[in-house]
This record gives C-alpha cells, structure tokens and sequence, in this order.
C-alpha cells in the first residue's frame, strides 16, 4: 500500500516521458480546436450581385453568407469551443494540480471526459463536413443549389476550419487512447516480478 | 501475483452483477443501432406531382427520395452498422472468450475500441440530424427549400432512424464509461487493506 502510493506520486510528479508527449498532444489539440473554433466563428463574406437592368442601370443587391445561418456551423463552432476549454482544464490540472484526486477515480474521470470530447468533436466536424459537402456540390435530388461558387472564400475558410477540428479529433482520438492505457500502467506494475 | 490472477479469473468468470449490466446494455445498444441502421437503409418514398396540365390532361412526375442521395444518411448507416458491429462482436467476446487476451491489454483495448465507436456513432448521428433539420425547415439564406412538406413519411421514418441513434449513442456512452471504470478496479482491490 505505501510502496503503491509511493509509486503512484513518483507517476504524478511532473512532466516526463509519456507524460510529455500526452501534455504536448494536449497543446496541440487546443492549437487545432481554437483554430477551427475561431476561423468558423469570424467566417463571413458578403458578395454584391447584380439582380436586375433597369435601362442602363444595373439593380444590385448584396448577400452575405455567415456561419450563423446555419445550424451545423453553430453546433461546429460550439463544440470546437468546448474541446478548447476541455483541454485547457485537463491541461492545467495536469500541471498544476497533479494531486487533485477524488476517490482514487482522477484518471478515470479524465479519461471519461477525454471520450465524451471524442463525441462531441466528432459530432461537430461531421456535421459541419457534411453541410460544407452540400454547399459545394449541391444535391439534385433534393433541389438544393451549390453555394460555394457564389461564395468562394467562404468556403474556403470553412474548409480550413473544419481540416482543423479533423486533426484536433486526431489528437483527441490519441490524448484519449493515451488517457486509458494510462489506467492500465497500476496493474502492470504489479504484474512485475 | 497468484492472488491477483485469481481475482481476475474470477471478475471475468461469468456474467454477475456489473458485469451483466455491461452485457444488457450492449444488448440494447445493438438493438437500437441496427434499428437505425436497418430503418435508414430502407427508407425510400415515391410520390407523383402533376407539374402541368394540358387541357384537362394532368402532367405527372414521379420523384423518390431515397436515403442514399444525402451522403450523409449514407454515412449515417455505415456508422450505425459498423457500431453493431462492433457491440455484435464485444459481446461475443465477453461471453464466449473471457480468457481472450493480448500482453494483458484486453480490457484497455475493449475501452479504446469502445471510445472509437462512441466518436462513429456520434459522427453519423450529428451529420444526419443537422441534414434532417435542413429537409424539415429549409435553408433561406441558401435558398434551400424544406423537402418535408412533400416527402413526410420519408422524414417520419427517418427521424425515427435518428432518435434510434441516438439511444443508440447514450447507450454507447454509459457502455464506454463502464468500460473505463472496469480499468480501475484492480487497483481499488489492491488499496483494500
């Protein structure tokens, strides 16, 4: 009991190894996350197009494309936003808060909300990668028109920003992989002779 | 040592307690995702507009609306089917295989595949219900016009398909946890005094 206590807080006690490589992954997600979060939060673009001719006159009326009329981008951006500030927490309990620890259940309570990011990332940039698919090819058979070539650098930007959620979920999917086989390492210990 | 492998001979011995638990929501997560699977997969509506009429001579058009023209109801039912898949063959192995093991890493990898599985479904769900949300209310500042109006019991049966999925997903959820929480347990054992 003591030696294992003694073997956990040697663990714990700072950045070294495997635990740097999951601190670092953990930056690099937050670099993805905040990216994709803020490149769809500011994407908009406003187009003037000509509507009409009056005579000589041409009629023009403006567009504007933002990520807010769409649902899917709010969701993106909301979940994006929520992996951010997970992994900002995790990060800062791992560094400066290595002892916290409720019932002996730290790592499992981080490897659970390390999963339940999985999902909402997940859920967020398919969402968003599906809606980006209609806006530039369209769907016939349902009558919806293409948008991307009308607003391109709109496009763009979403594009950008969801490549950036896909390597965040990358991360996520590693930090996460990570976080369980680190509830494994206990048990390996004892196995040793 | 020896004490250690008896006790894991016997958690892992038969389905008691938690354990069935685990297994009867594996059993619920199948049944919901393959009736998501199945109820997507099948679902097609065929509906005849007259779009002009000649005389008293009604023009008709046939249109149908199948799952397999939104890319992503057809990512929605890959996600859905692998996810049964999955619990399909998790549950095969806890029942028929309990001894089944890799360098003692079988229960770490049940809880990553398990993770994995959570971020597919999610994905799959997440796609098709911000689609759905575009067929039912439509997309003015895209100018993409609801479906639901004319295809209704296409939108019925597949917004069944997406509340199945998502019970589907809270199952999966609590499963993955369980899973994590499972990692723990040979430690607590040892911190008994």
């Amino acid at each position: 009991m003591a030696l294992e206590n003694g073997e956990k807080s040697e663990e714990r006690s700072g950045p070294t190894g495997k635990y740097k490589v999951v601190l670092m992954l953990r930056v690099m997600a937050i670099l993805a996350t905040a990216a994709a979060t803020i490149v769809m939060a500011l994407n908009k673009q406003t187009k003037t197009f000509v509507v009409a001719t009056i005579g000589t006159t041409p009629i023009s009326a403006t567009l504007a494309a933002k990520f807010h009329h769409t649902p899917a981008f709010v969701f993106f951006v909301v979940a994006n936003g929520m992996a951010t500030v997970h992994n900002l927490v995790m990060l800062v309990v791992e560094i400066f808060a290595p002892k916290l620890d409720y019932k002996g259940l730290r790592l499992a309570i981080i490897a659970i909300l390390d999963m339940m990011t999985v999902g909402l990332i997940s859920g967020g940039v398919n969402a968003a990668v599906f809606m980006a698919e209609l806006g530039k090819n369209g769907n016939s058979h349902a009558r919806w028109n293409k948008i991307c070539d009308k607003f391109d650098s709109f496009c763009d930007r979403g594009g950008a920003s969801i490549i950036a959620s896909f390597i965040g979920l990358l991360f996520m999917l590693l930090i996460t992989t990570f976080s369980i086989i680190k509830l494994l390492k206990p048990i390996s210990h004892h196995n040793l002779p």
